[in-house]
């Protein structure tokens, strides 16, 4: 074990299991928190405009289409509370957050299974073949965790346009959005306008890698449902230090290059030094992450993962997810020298 | 206006409309800000135990007692969504923000007066006796703003005994209470648990100078209404920057003691020094900040207001608050040297 080459350091523990960007937190956001505590000792504008400018832009919407909230949860609630689902359907394997906030509303939740023999490729048509009018909301992440499948611009499309002959409110969860590969091609943002029946949310969480700052945005065109939210939303709940971050980090565009450009080589040099194995199979990544099958039949996710944590390579064992078992592995894109560690370390064993 | 000598510094302004604390931000607080930014890239621990624990220790109640959220507004919400009141009453003057909470929950708004003869002391007894058991909330502040005056433990404790007999739910605000002397003796806390309907809410804004961090605390022992607040709030909306401020305020004793007696021995001060005027009547305060009405026929808080801002001195006229008129005047007690300057540009010219 210690004398594994590639080990950066002794007992230095990388987290492959959180989905963050390995760049850390902005430095431009660093910055301008140590430099501007103060702002505490004074209440944060109450239409924050520098902050929802920050975000229009970001996104390339008018100030009128964002809604913000203290992260991704919180604005899946504040659209539980605005629609108050009787039923809505969900995809398995997907993030096992939408069925509890779901669960919390009493909403009866319908599952979708993507299937393993495709891929756990979304096939739009089958799905939407599923819906029926007496569903109020469908909540489906864009890419998907832990598949690291993307949806099309086109399936979404279809998505959107079935969900709204049939009165469902469409909520695309777009989290991991910006490590997909021309990410402004497929964003469903692109949609708004024409479907005011689907919102689009967004985090800061994993891409900026500041999950500590609880901040989520939401782009929509529904001034109805905007009017609703305007008067249940708590005006100022954005403390200004996370307001001041957010506003820098948007604006950072070397960061977020940087960032992207990172992402998409480890991403294609990860999946090209693992796909020389025969023991696993590998579901192609579209994210920063990759769900990966253990083939053999005597080894399990849970032997994986402690023989990795004892390189001090965290990764995701998915037995615990609905759809998956103890076959399945997730882990994320680092740097490029704990990326080599963590393929070493995980073909040694398989 | 160049040759005041008490003019601290030219062009220097003082907010004495805001009601913070003079201290400013606890150095406590910006320290370990400073030191550990990058907790912004860890998910904060998603029941905020040490978080939760300072500020059960700070308040002298069990974990089980306390519900955390984004500032009082976020709080005060949080009990409209729970309640749905139908009917709500509130007292007149003050804090307008109640009024416009329980408007979003469209709840029909009854409103006591506080009279002015009576120095706008709560008549409990009188305020008592307009309940009526269709009424589902009570909202109070002690101490109530903009009067500065507090409500005794024994007043409380009737009115909570009588919202309880007619199935009433008390909101007692408590944003100023640290600055009552004395305050651990008339804190509503006390009642929670002879009084079910009973909860109290607290804010740091305004006691430790943070109102940037929009954090709010509440304090009931009602195991049931916990349960619903448990399911419809958002777990983990709290910034890990905050939870460490506030952590840390929370046990920065000498900040706090050192707060209550300047505000007690301004307080003092300023009282007596304007109490030699014949041309205003002081409301004498219990909190940090007191209201004066002008007696001149021909002079109004405009006026006021308008030469005080000309020295830097920031004062509220009160003319948009139910229940007063440009009459009244409001302002805060400051550093001693800021408010030799309040008081004398304020005689000057009433």
């Amino acid at each position: 074990m210690n004398n594994t080459p590639l080990r950066i350091e002794q007992y230095a523990t990388v987290l492959f299991n959180t989905n963050l960007n390995p760049r850390g937190i902005p430095d431009s956001v660093t910055r301008a928190i140590k430099e501007n505590i103060e702002t505490i000792s004074m209440y944060p504008d109450i239409y924050y405009s520098k902050l929802k400018t920050a975000v229009a832009e970001y996104v390339g919407e008018p100030l009128d289409n964002i809604i913000m909230g203290n992260g991704s949860t919180d604005l899946l609630k504040l659209f539980g509370a605005l629609l108050m689902p009787k039923k809505a359907m969900i995809v398995y394997p997907g993030p096992m957050e939408y069925a509890r906030v779901l669960n919390d509303y009493s909403a009866e939740v319908v599952f979708y299974e993507l299937k393993d023999e495709n891929e756990f490729i979304l096939d739009v048509n089958d799905f939407v073949s599923q819906l029926t009018s007496d569903m109020d909301m469908v909540i489906i992440s864009n890419p998907n965790n832990p598949t690291s499948k993307k949806i099309s611009l086109e399936d979404m499309k279809t998505l959107a346009g079935a969900c709204k002959e049939r009165g469902i409110f469409l909520v695309v969860d777009e989290m991991y959005i910006e490590f997909v590969e021309n990410y402004k091609e497929i964003t469903a943002i692109q949609l708004i306008d024409e479907f005011d029946n689907v919102a689009v949310m967004r985090s800061v969480s994993k891409f900026f890698a500041v999950p500590g700052l609880r901040f989520g945005y939401a782009v929509m065109n529904n001034p109805e449902f905007k009017e609703i939210i305007e008067r249940i939303t708590t005006k100022n709940n954005i403390a200004s230090l996370t307001a001041l971050a957010i506003t820098n980090m948007f604006k950072d565009t070397e960061y977020i290059n940087e960032s992207i450009s990172t992402i998409h080589t480890e991403r294609s040099l990860v999946y090209l030094a693992m796909s020389t194995s025969r023991s696993i199979h590998l579901y192609k990544p579209d994210a920063n992450f990759m769900l990966v099958k253990l083939l053999k039949d005597d080894i399990t996710s849970a032997e994986v993962a402690k023989h990795c944590s004892q390189r001090g390579v965290i990764i995701r064992k998915c037995d615990d997810i609905k759809g998956l078992s103890n076959k399945y592995i997730r882990f994320c894109f680092m740097n490029p020298k704990q990326n080599d560690l963590m393929v070493n370390t995980i073909l040694e064993i398989v």
